[in-house]
């Protein structure tokens, strides 16, 4: 008899940007897997009855694989991701695992969606992805730097409004600094660009610069940073794209 | 003394995806403002107390001009889109028309995020947005296509997924087979593509199929179709992409 797995995004922060069936997955689980760092917003959701197992950062693999592998042993379990699982979060691992295993024994899976860092940051900035963007890592942990420039290069010639995730993390600092050289090739120095750190939690800041004066030590491990297209204003204190392209020329 | 406006995300369909904030930003308001399909998917939130103002699509610089309007004067307003109001939505016509206003007219505004149509079909499919994707809508209301299509090669050529929303509508049929075709200059035809319909509504719809056999006719009104990249694959019914890139290759 295989139990279930619901592959939770739990949002950028505290309760207020949780959505209500990822709440009912994690009230519900027998055993919940996380980062540590995330099974802390949500003292609210767990209880003394569930099964409450924590790992580290780079522990991901191995936690999806626990998480799928208690599910197929009968367990009802939840694994929890910060905003959405299944943008640069635990679902694809997770699903990958459970695809794995002979059918008799895959449990059910659900991904329970949630808000992305950076549609939280778009919201604390005001409208900067009212219109076509990209979202785009800048680890090179799961990835060469020369395919994250490519992807950079073909976002800015396209003239997408750009969501960067993960621009700096302890003892990785350069790239943001060589995003922004590159995207400056393409965009003028006076584009706008949005830096939302820590959104929903304590300590949230939001910054307004421009790609010129954009200063990657300004940026931190939860950081999102968001720059702007030819549609993109700064209207006093909000960053604004227009949704109509013929606005933006 | 002027008022204040709360522009909100509903989510992709009922109670399920909505955000606590977005449901106490409705609760508070004095007025709310809405497509009426939108407010009709709320009944939970509103009440006699409120005064709800319900307007058709194709009037959204109206609507976020009399929401604007209704919260200088004084009134505790709410402004709904469904998904994220930031994305596609209602946020962007509403700041600008704010910015606009005197500073000393201008109400306090706040943009409360909610679950976008691409997040929750991709949460329905498995996986597919695990790492980077760009939104693009093909609505040609508000662009040119010759905009669109250079955007669509720019992606497809960056081996980005690609979520695309608005493909097609009452009276616009062809964007979406377009759009097939100059995708598959890029990628091969056995590129997975997901089409999701009416997710978390009434009548939801998931399909898993090919960039080869995408029927634009599968799709309607409020199909989020997700294309994916090299990195994507069909793992059972899932659509799933590898969150490394090294994997992908």
């Amino acid at each position: 008899m295989t139990g279930s797995l619901s592959i939770v995004g739990l949002g950028p922060g505290g309760p207020a940007h949780r959505t209500r069936a990822a709440e009912d997955a994690i009230r519900d689980a027998e055993v919940v897997f996380g980062y540590r760092g995330y099974l802390a917003t949500c003292p609210d959701l767990t209880g003394a009855h569930q099964n409450l197992v924590s790992s580290e950062i780079g522990a991901e693999q191995q936690r999806a694989e626990d998480a799928v592998r208690a599910a197929a042993e009968g367990a009802r379990v939840a694994l929890v991701s910060s905003g959405d699982a299944g943008i640069y979060g635990m679902a694809s691992l997770a699903l990958t695992a459970a695809a794995a295993l002979p059918p008799a024994r895959r449990p059910a899976v659900r991904v329970v969606p949630g808000v992305t860092a950076a549609i939280a940051a778009g919201a604390l900035l005001g409208a900067p992805l009212a219109r076509d963007f990209a979202c785009l890592t800048l680890s090179d942990l799961l990835a060469p730097w020369e395919a994250v420039e490519t992807r950079l290069r073909a976002v800015a010639a396209a003239d997408l409004v750009l969501a960067l995730y993960n621009p700096r993390s302890r003892g990785r600092a350069w790239q943001l600094g060589q995003a922004r050289d590159i995207l400056a090739e393409y965009r003028s120095g006076d584009t706008p660009v949005g830096l939302v750190t820590d959104a929903g939690r304590a300590g949230e800041q939001v910054e307004i610069t421009t790609l010129a004066a954009l200063d990657p030590d300004r940026a931190g491990m939860h950081t999102v940073v968001i720059v702007g297209a030819g549609g993109t204003r700064r209207l006093g204190d909000w960053l604004v794209t227009a949704r109509s392209l013929s606005e933006s020329r």
